[in-house]
């Protein structure tokens, strides 16, 4: 048997992620692999923490990479911050929030949540309600539900979780760079995230940072095997994964260097470039880049005559939800968008599957022509499905909201 | 801050792994990404499926990627197989023993061990015996354990295990493609693999393959989320692991094609490639390439006056352990070795630590050029350090093997 070399289609990715990586960041996975322990290859390792910080803008010591997809971080999260029985409380405004809840009983914790319906937020008086009642050990939820679009505000959570005595873990993975995102501020303990979205590299590494309050925590839950590692136990009951270990992947990226997984080359050297390119633009600029683009994108869909989903004063930059219209199948337009035009735009989950597509603008896609590229192919394929657009069309609706920014 | 763009050292990496990945796999992962449902991605899973199952000597249905190290493999399969509580057989003659028995303890089952010393392996006997006496749902053990260079013999193992009832889980992380593992014809249950050894890949993606026995087992197990999930509950204990839960993946990787994490697409395409490159040389072949070059790299490793460690008749053909001579500090001369020549060979574990270095002979390293330049480079620091090596030298006994093998 003799097949080919790998050969994708191009295509451009403006759905809900994974996006196009940006060419730099794909060039860098192909570099050249080091030993794990090289010391070229632990000054890189803390060059991305360092990188990562940025990011996240916060001082957290503790900022590294999960070897594995943006789900893995969460895990790795909530394995290492829950011990089983233990109450966490979960905000449930999307699927994203159902991922957190799932994950977390797996876990073994005693799990509350509250809920919202899709496309709305929670208040922090609402969020504040089920810590007083129920006084968890930890408050959950996710800054962006790409479910929904949605994006919590965070702002105080840290301190409100902390005045009832919890700790707070937030999936950033869909709003990191696209959103504000002040850790440190914002007095967030642990939040994780994935390169597939607005940090404009490939799924498979998912940054994390964790405040000195989560680390003493999950160091009470270390666990030293004889034989295989070193260091010294914690008190608290033991973390019940070894790869998603936080006490451990803490050592393997700490100046111990301690034995764990051995790191991805390639997916090191992709999230490093990722934040090196954000940190060559500015966190705040690249945030104000998605600000731009998703709203050139959603006053280009609204110029379609689509009418958009859920709470707009609270959506994410970087994801834009719109109604299917009713004279349209939603999968077989997406089907003829991607084989027309090569362009992807996002199905939807549970309660919005088949009634809300979703356009993502992120990373190296939050950009002009790739808005209007998608906006002009949408135009196209709506009319082809019978569907009547306004004359003036979604292009020039994106084009007139570029123009009253720059004025 | 600006920072340049990465610009890694050149290094040969004869040490147990990761090894210098096959450039047209570093090339690969550069490749242009696709959406996770586009039919391109989801033909290019299927065909790597396919290519696995010749590296693994399986015609496994369930034969996919695990999206993190081998590691992550590792505990999928333990975490998958075992509900809390149940009787595992660890067999243990090393540090990845060890590890098999730590990731199952914090899975929650009841562990038992059988030990053999470092530098040995176990007989079928042996193994019996402890089947025998302790009944288990599952007995685990390494092929190839990279810290004592030992190759455990599976040939029948599934048989036997199944005469007691029980399934049977393989570690073949560094064994795989360098080694002779049939999983079909062994009746291995679960193996896993990751690619930074034999494979000629880099860290970060974890081949593993699943019998139709092994999938029952984990089916059983399998729990749908409603709003996250779709099909149906199994009537087995919930587990652990969202993550790492096998009956997700194969939903996942299977024709259904259920949401779960964001396949990684580098490494997607560097698994496909590893696999591509063997599937063209064939696996018989690429094993018999290790066997010449490892055996090449111990000849030469004696013509250079050392010992080599551990039973050289169970010995991977594709790491050796030798001893370190009295008179040498190992981590300094390490050290030498990479400044110098920028050859890196590897330190041991535990016990034996600053006792043994372990040289690998992977993957695309596995070559004539990487053996010799690496014998002439580790001669030349024996001497600089002191160390008397015979006149005749190491590269003339691995070029005289190399005669022998060709005559």
């Amino acid at each position: 048997m003799t097949l080919d070399q790998l050969n994708p289609p191009t295509r451009l990715l403006m759905g809900p992620g994974p996006i196009n990586a940006d060419p730099r960041v794909a060039r860098a996975t192909a570099s050249a692999l080091t030993g794990q322990f090289d010391p070229w290859m632990t000054a890189t390792m803390n060059e991305t923490m360092g990188l990562y910080r940025s990011v996240f803008s916060t001082a957290n010591e503790q900022t590294l990479l999960v070897d594995g997809t943006s789900r893995a971080a969460i895990e790795a999260a909530l394995v290492s911050l829950l011990s089983p029985g233990q109450k966490v409380l979960v905000a449930v405004m999307g699927r994203f929030g159902l991922l957190l809840e799932e994950i977390a009983e797996r876990a073994g914790a005693q799990v509350i949540t509250i809920e919202r319906p899709w496309g709305t937020v929670f208040t922090l008086d609402e969020i504040e309600e089920g810590l007083r009642t129920h006084r968890p050990a930890l408050f959950a939820t996710v800054q962006g539900d790409t479910a929904t679009t949605m994006n919590q505000p965070l702002e105080g959570l840290g301190q409100l979780c902390h005045r009832y005595g919890a700790l707070c873990y937030v999936d950033a993975t869909a709003s990191v760079a696209g959103n504000a995102l002040l850790v440190d501020e914002w007095e967030l303990d642990v939040v994780s995230a994935g390169l597939q979205k607005c940090l404009a590299g490939p799924s498979g590494s998912a940054p994390i940072t964790i405040s000195e309050r989560a680390r003493e925590v999950i160091y009470s839950r270390r666990h030293v095997e004889a034989g295989i590692s070193e260091g010294a136990d914690g008190p608290g009951e033991r973390i019940r994964s070894n790869y998603l270990d936080l006490a451990m992947l803490m050592d393997y990226w700490g100046p111990e260097r301690l034995n764990h997984h051995t790191e991805s080359g390639p997916m090191l050297y992709a999230a490093r470039e990722c934040a090196r390119i954000i940190a060559d633009e500015g966190i705040a600029g690249t945030v104000a880049r998605h600000r731009l683009h998703g709203a050139a994108m959603a006053a280009g869909l609204e110029g379609l005559g689509l009418e958009l989903f859920g709470d707009q004063t609270h959506r994410m930059n970087n994801v834009i939800g719109v109604k299917i219209p009713d004279d349209v199948d939603g999968d077989r337009l997406r089907a003829a968008l991607l084989e027309d035009f090569a362009v992807e735009i996002g199905t939807s989950f549970g309660p919005l599957a088949g009634v809300v597509w979703r356009v993502g603008v992120m990373g190296y896609n939050a950009r002009r022509d790739a808005v209007l590229a998608t906006l002009a192919a949408l135009e196209a394929e709506l009319r082809r499905f019978g569907h009547p657009t306004p004359a003036s069309g979604g292009v020039e609706a994106a084009m007139n909201h570029y123009q009253e920014q720059e004025s």
